[in-house]
Formats: structure tokens, C-alpha cells, sequence
């Protein structure tokens, strides 16, 4: 369990700045950068004060916001712990005197000489997600936002925690059979479109660029669910296939439109309901914030017969730290 | 010339909030939303008091952020002025009391009903682009800046904004030779990736969605040129066709790096350098911003010799405007 490192985390944070900060900032590459996500929703949708920005590592080196300075917290993760980018962002927020919190999975990353606070995180078992940058990352976050702004759901937050990993165990095997029926119906499919919402919109995204894309070489396009209306749908018929993300909470409706569209108009539609697979266990103050953690365990049981079935493990590369870039 | 209409909403908007404001916050749909992106980010890299953010109308209607209230201004955009979830959108923002400045192409808009400021721009004519609402809104956001925080470069901005049609109206009559070949050589192409950064990351995803998918049909995705290293360059090969939007000013370096990339493993690439095309006339301390409206000009060039080519009007639709969603 990580909650320790967490809360000692939070605590170094809270007391360097003595109660009073401006901004919560977020940044990494690819994959890390779509852990945050959630996180930066989730200070967009309930912070009365801090301002919050989202920003891939190079962008943040090359153009850092105008707020950043001694009232900031910059999250940063690197897997690796060594990305060049990510490194150089945490060296340049720490310049500009914010508070740095590094994770990484490598206790000896360049990333920790440049981090106030190193989360250095477990991996490799799924069925615990508090485990994984992500909900390390929302769970520090959340009780940010308790110290800082008296966050009034930072309780149920607290259960949802509890209850994640339960919820997860169940749904792994819940989604045995689909996530391989899903594998054998699309298994000559180069392209495929992934909608999402709110909290979830940066799984979709991460599911199109990490899974797909990267893991198995295949096309694919994150569209966000509301957006979906308004050019995207133009692309959709019943040979092109879909991944719907339904969340649960607010944004669910704009699932839900998006559902009605493709049921009428697409025949190859992969809906991953939030609801259906007992994310609704958790309570619904907070159970939003839970969906992306849900989808990403899911989405790894989908990308994982993917795999199995185009015979092309998920670890392959052929330019990821093989060539030069 | 719309100077005055921003002028006006501008003086407005200060006198309204008699000297402070906290947030600044753009929500569309669809190429409105696209348009606003420019702005988000000017005020992301600039502003060091005031927050921004950037909304699918549905994902604001549904979670508006926690800042929304009496010191936020928001802009709210509807080409058609009557998208029921835009409408609902500035309706809600000024329920939370703020003050919304509505721009929308239809001086008949439900839009303006919910705007204390109203822009009714014109349209039409793509040599003076100081017309178009993505012109419009960051003349009006860089005179915000100034106004609440002394933005120290509004006098260089509006010098660019003197310059932006004289470098426009040559561009596109550089581009007609180039534009023709690329609708030639990629008229048989069904997939198009989309790379850009910085302030045009905006009209990367904009080409995607409007242009490819909306107007022609053709599958898109657009991918950040900084994130593009994490995951999406495995896809790349010599069969992809790769659109590269190559900014100035400060993200250049992550267009350059991508470019490099494509040039050694990929074949059909189509770079659209904002400095071989001339932006540079204009002073490098803005010049960045006036990227995304030199590519909206120059991409409008590319999709009509596409549309022609393909004998695929603009202007069709099969969903939009046509069935129930």
C-alpha cells in the first residue's frame, strides 16, 4: 500500500507551503500524462481557488505557465524515471521555486534528484490499483484539496479507495469472456475510435495512443463524447469500429448520447460501462473520479487478447528505445 | 473590421468588474471550440493571476468548474448561434453570474439572449481573417490581459494583428501549387495523422475533426507533436500519410524533432511551415500566436483542393442537420 507515501507526500507539501497555495500542476509524457488526467478534472471540477493545467513534458519546458513559482505543487511522473523532458520540467518547476512530487517506478530515476517529494511505486499487480500512479496521484491530489480548501468529500473518497480493489478483482473476471469475444470479432481491424467523457476522456485517449497505437501498431483516434456531435460522427458506419467508455456520474449522459448514435448508425460498438461492471458500489459523490481507475484495469484485459490473438506481445517496439529520436 | 465590437465587449467586461477578475473561460463545440484554443493557451502561458480553462459545451453544462462565478468572464461561441448545449452553456455561466461574451455568426442567435456582450462577426472572406472568431476572441483575451494584468506585449500583438491579412493574402496564393499536388498525391488515402504543438495543437485537432472527418469523411487522428514520441510514433511507417503543423516561437523545437523523425521513417509527409510561409514578419515575442490563425488560412486551402479532388463537396453532410441525435 502506498497510502504512507501518500500522506507523507502531502504532509511535506502542506507544511513547505504553510497553507496557502495558488496552483496545482501536472506533468509527464504519454502514458503518465494520461494517469493524471483525472486528476487535473477532478481540481478543474471541484477547486474554489487553485488553478490547475495539464501539459506534456516538452510543452512544459519550453513554455511553463506565467503562475508557476513558489505557491505551485507540480506533479511529475516518469516511468522510467529518466524520460529527458519529464526530468527537465521537474529541474525547471523546482527553478521556479515550486514544490515538486516525483513518481517513478525507478527508485534510482533522475527524476527523484529534482522531486521535494519521491513516490517511488509498485507495479505489475493489477488488482491493486492504489498502487499505481494514477490513483496515487488522485488520492494525494484529493487530500490536497482537503488540506488546502477543506474538500467536503475527501471521506468518501476515502471509502471509494477502500472499495476499488474489490471492485476491480470482480470485474477482471467478470470481463473474461467479452474482452475475448471482443479479440476474436475485431481481430482484423486496423482502426479504431475510442469516445470517453469527463474524468475518463484521458483513458480514452490513453487506450488509443498506449494500447493500440503503441502496444499493437494499430490506427486509432480519441474522440471526446460531446465532441463527437459536432464533426466526428460525420466518419461513422457500420464497417468502422467504436469503443464507448460510459462513465458513471455527471458526463454519463454524453456517453449515453453518443450510445444512441452508434446503436442507430454503427454495427461494430464495444460499450465498457462503468455502471454495469459495479462501479456503482462506490459512492456517488465521488464515484466519477473512480471510472478512469476502472477502465484502465479493464482496457488491459482488452489490449492483453489483442494481443494473444494477433500473436504481437504488448512489450514489442520497433522505435521506443530502440532508435534514435 | 470587428476592432470595435472587441473594444466594446472588452470595455464592457472591465467595467463590469471595476478592475479584478479570477478566471477567463472558453466553451463550444466542434471548430468553435477549436477556435478558442489559441486564447486558452495565450492566457495558460501569460496570465499569472487569472485561470483559464477550456470546455466542450456539454462537459460545462454538466460540470462547470468550481471557479465559475461573479469574478469569471466567459466566451461562448455558436457559428449557427442556436447549438442547444451552448445556448444552455452561456445560460448557466451567467446563472453563476458571470459575464459571458457570446460570438456567433447569426444576429438572430438564441446565444445572444444569455451574452452580456454580443459579437456578431462576419464571414466568408478567408483573406481578412481579423474576422474570424478565433481572431476575434484572442484580440479580445490579449486586451483582457492588458486590461486586468498589464500584459506587457498587447502593443506588439496588435502590430502583428495590422500584419496578419497582408502575410495571409500571399500565403494563400503561395500555397494554390503545393495544395493541388498534395490533393493529388493523397486522394486515395483514407487515414490521415495530424501532429502540431504549442498554440496550434488547437488547429491540429481542428483539421482533424472538422476538416477530414466532417467535411471529407476521411479518418483522422490528431496527436500532440511532444507526446507523439510516447507511444503514437509506432505506428509510423512509409504507407501513413503524416500532416505536420511546424509553429514558430517556442514549441518549434517539438515540430522540428517530429519532422525529423517523419523525414527518416515515414514517406508521405506534408510539413506546413509557418515560417517558410511568413509569419516571421511579425515580432517573435507574439509571433507564436498568430501561428494557428496562418494554419487555419493555409489547411482551408488543402481541404478544398481535397474536396475537389475527391468531387466531395464541403459542404455535405449525412448526420449533421439531417437526423435526430
Amino acid at each position: 500500500m502506498e497510502i504512507n507515501k501518500v500522506n507523507k507526500a502531502v504532509k511535506l507539501a502542506a507544511n513547505h507551503h504553510q497553507g496557502k497555495i495558488t496552483s496545482i500542476y501536472f506533468t509527464a509524457c504519454g502514458g503518465s500524462l494520461v494517469d493524471f488526467y483525472v486528476s487535473k478534472y477532478f481540481l478543474e471540477a471541484e477547486a474554489k481557488t487553485i488553478t490547475t493545467g495539464w501539459y506534456n513534458s516538452s510543452e512544459f519546458v519550453n513554455v511553463p505557465p506565467a503562475k508557476l513559482g513558489e505557491d505551485s505543487i507540480v506533479f511529475i511522473c516518469s516511468h522510467s524515471g529518466n524520460t529527458p523532458e519529464t526530468v527537465e520540467a521537474a529541474k525547471i518547476a523546482q527553478e521556479k521555486g515550486a514544490f515538486t512530487i516525483g513518481l517513478t517506478f525507478n527508485k534510482n530515476a533522475n527524476l527523484l534528484n529534482y522531486s521535494n517529494a519521491k513516490i517511488v511505486y509498485e507495479w505489475g499487480n493489477e488488482e491493486e490499483v492504489v498502487n499505481n500512479p494514477m490513483a496515487i496521484t488522485l488520492d494525494a491530489t484529493v487530500k490536497l484539496l482537503q488540506n488546502f480548501e477543506n474538500y467536503q468529500y475527501a471521506v468518501d473518497f476515502d471509502d471509494g479507495l477502500k472499495k476499488i480493489d474489490t471492485v476491480i478483482s470482480r470485474v477482471i473476471r467478470q470481463v473474461q469472456p467479452r474482452t475475448k469475444k471482443f479479440a476474436q470479432v475485431y481481430q482484423n481491424e486496423t482502426m479504431f475510435y475510442v469516445l470517453g467523457s469527463g474524468p475518463s476522456f484521458g483513458h480514452a485517449y490513453g487506450f488509443s495512443i498506449c494500447s493500440l497505437m503503441e502496444m499493437q501498431w494499430l490506427n486509432s483516434s480519441a474522440i471526446h463524447s460531446g465532441e463527437y456531435f459536432h464533426g466526428p460522427f460525420e466518419v461513422t458506419d457500420k464497417n468502422l469500429p467504436y469503443i464507448l467508455l460510459k462513465s458513471l456520474g455527471r458526463t454519463r449522459v454524453l456517453d449515453e448520447r453518443a450510445e444512441r448514435f452508434l446503436a442507430k448508425y454503427a454495427q461494430k460498438v464495444e460499450v465498457v460501462d462503468a455502471k454495469e461492471l459495479g462501479l456503482d458500489l462506490i459512492d456517488d459523490k465521488v464515484s466519477e473520479y473512480f471510472s478512469p481507475i476502472l477502465f484502465y484495469t479493464v482496457l488491459c484485459e482488452y489490449r492483453a487478447k489483442l494481443a494473444a490473438v494477433h500473436d504481437h506481445s504488448l512489450d514489442v517496439r520497433r522505435y521506443m528505445g530502440k532508435v534514435e529520436y
